[in-house]
């Protein structure tokens, strides 16, 4: 089970607001991303855990991952431009994505509508509900859930929020990126969970030549590495302990294009190295992490990723939902 | 149940390093234990949570709690001094006193030695050894267990580490006020969780008069509240959800020194708001606090602490060892 794992997004639906031919994510969309969400956001801190390594706290985000960063920016964007109406915002996804969206809306004072199928946990619903959106289960997974919401903003006119393949997504979470070269004097490189991609995407623009970024997944979901393999968009199965948040079959066009541009890495992870790393993150560190945000603890605790001698290394510890019970 | 709650610590047995008259301890003290401990704790990054409030990460802490920053400086005092010998360490505490001396033993390669007593739970046991610590139940309370652990202290040669009331451990603890007053562009108030008054009478002595610090405790433990009524040390009867942390029977005397210095102020909180804060701190910024960490939030949240309009408050966040299960 996955966000939003059809291909990518429509882009030019009515609703949407981005414009033009160019959807390239540049630097300056994501210091504009920055201004606009800038009080709507933490500005997460760093830890420096030893003299070349840096964790990126932002599982300490609202909503416990840094998926309200691309939601802000998507709302607010609209806003701007006049294409955020009464009718709110619908997404699918039962996961962070949705409630990032959830929580975004709320505390911009519009409606928001999420389509989760009907196989979604009773718990995430509930927490959906609890952000005051109107959740709506449908069809047996995420495809048909994603289908009934781009056809529920098509009618009602409502906005559709995508969990990775806007610009306006991706340039939001860029600006965690930003926020990595303003923190840390100097780091060589950026450790990033991939599931769709916008994140990564995000990052990768954000910090340019400044540093290397290493995408990493589970050997069970990955995704970037085969579509970059492939040399092209394609569907890839998934399935593992993280597929709740980096389970994405597809990789988002626009991640596509930026993890090319910039020489973006990829490392794959065992699923025995992701729980023994979410384990030592709680017991280390006092970290309570969701499967998907122990990845990049899991690529240098395994050993899959392989700092050189002095390398400073940035890892981007990035959610906390998961149920506290399973950490002790 | 609690850490070594009788009386203050017999600063001058054998194995103790603190010579001379004077055992105020001073600003320079604590710059010095800075220094000495810097590479041995963690830095803890501070989160601006809302213009006027910046929560200190200190459950980030190795071990779980600020409680390494003076068991470092204690044993690393004692070793400039000739004073860490071959004998190591002793000290009675079952809780994050002795988890702090355990691992700063174990990383500065002595034995140290842990009197708990014989209804100290299992799990707490079982924690001490994996930090390799020689653990010895003794007697039905702390105060059987201290006496043992003094007297280890004497026929081993063994240092004797006081969970609060010694001078290397309070200016250990005020290195985290040190970080503040670095970490902070300007804030007016620090608020802080009160046991036997180690931590505060730290962080009072490294932000001096430029901030005012607040000292938080459970209605059912109020030991700092009413040794300042009494105007003396006195003997405390302690209870409530944070017991464990916050229930010292009595206040070291350098903090009832400090705190009395520094015109520290005293708020007490109740057993709801600490659980509703503790609950809270999960929800809203998935930080995983034990009881006595919750208290300073409880403050905040239940306006037994009001700020005023604009004043800049920082929230030391002090531990994280809870059981994890409890917290969802
Ligand atoms: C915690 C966490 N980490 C990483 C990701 C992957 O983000 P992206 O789909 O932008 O690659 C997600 C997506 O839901 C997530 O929730
Ligand atoms: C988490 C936590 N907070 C606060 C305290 C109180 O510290 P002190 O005894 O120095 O006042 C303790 C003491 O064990 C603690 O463990």
């Amino acid at each position: 089970m996955t966000d939003l794992h059809v291909a990518t997004a429509p882009r030019h639906r009515s609703g949407e607001p981005w414009q033009g031919g160019c959807v390239t994510v540049t630097l300056d969309d994501i210091q504009q991303a920055a201004h606009r969400i800038a009080g709507h956001v933490r500005r997460t801190p760093v830890l420096e855990v030893s003299p070349t390594c840096v964790f990126k706290l932002e599982l300490l985000q609202h909503v416990g991952s840094f998926k309200p960063r691309g939601a802000f920016n998507r709302l607010l964007s609209a806003r701007e431009q006049g294409a955020l109406t009464g009718s709110g915002v619908v997404t699918a996804s039962g996961g962070n994505a949705g409630l990032a969206v959830a929580y975004a809306a709320r505390e911009l004072g519009v409606p928001a509508r999420i389509f989760v199928p009907e196989s979604a946990p009773a718990a995430k619903i509930a927490r959906l509900r609890t952000l005051d959106a109107d959740v709506v289960q449908v069809g047996t997974e995420y495809a048909e859930a994603y289908v009934a919401a781009v056809e529920a903003g098509e009618q009602s006119g409502a906005m559709l929020a995508h969990a990775y393949d806007q610009p306006e997504v991706v340039a939001g979470q860029g600006t965690l990126g930003l926020e990595l070269l303003e923190q840390i004097e100097k780091f060589d490189t950026v450790l990033v969970a991939v599931g769709g991609g916008g994140l990564i995407a995000g990052i990768a623009t954000a910090v340019g030549d400044r540093a290397k970024v290493v995408g990493v997944e589970p050997v069970l979901a990955p995704t970037m590495r085969r579509t970059l393999e492939a040399g092209e968009l394609v569907d890839v199965p998934v399935s593992g302990v993280a597929a709740d948040s980096l389970g994405a079959r597809r990789l988002g066009s626009l991640a596509f294009e930026a993890v090319r541009k910039y020489g973006v890495e990829s490392v794959l992870v065992e699923e025995d190295a992701i729980v023994a790393a979410r384990t030592e993150l709680w017991r280390e560190y006092r970290l309570a992490v969701e499967h998907g945000a122990a990845v990049t603890q899991a690529a240098l605790s395994s050993g899959a990723y392989k700092p050189a001698p002095g390398e400073r290394v940035v890892s981007v510890v990035c959610g906390a939902n998961t149920d506290p019970a399973t950490l002790g």
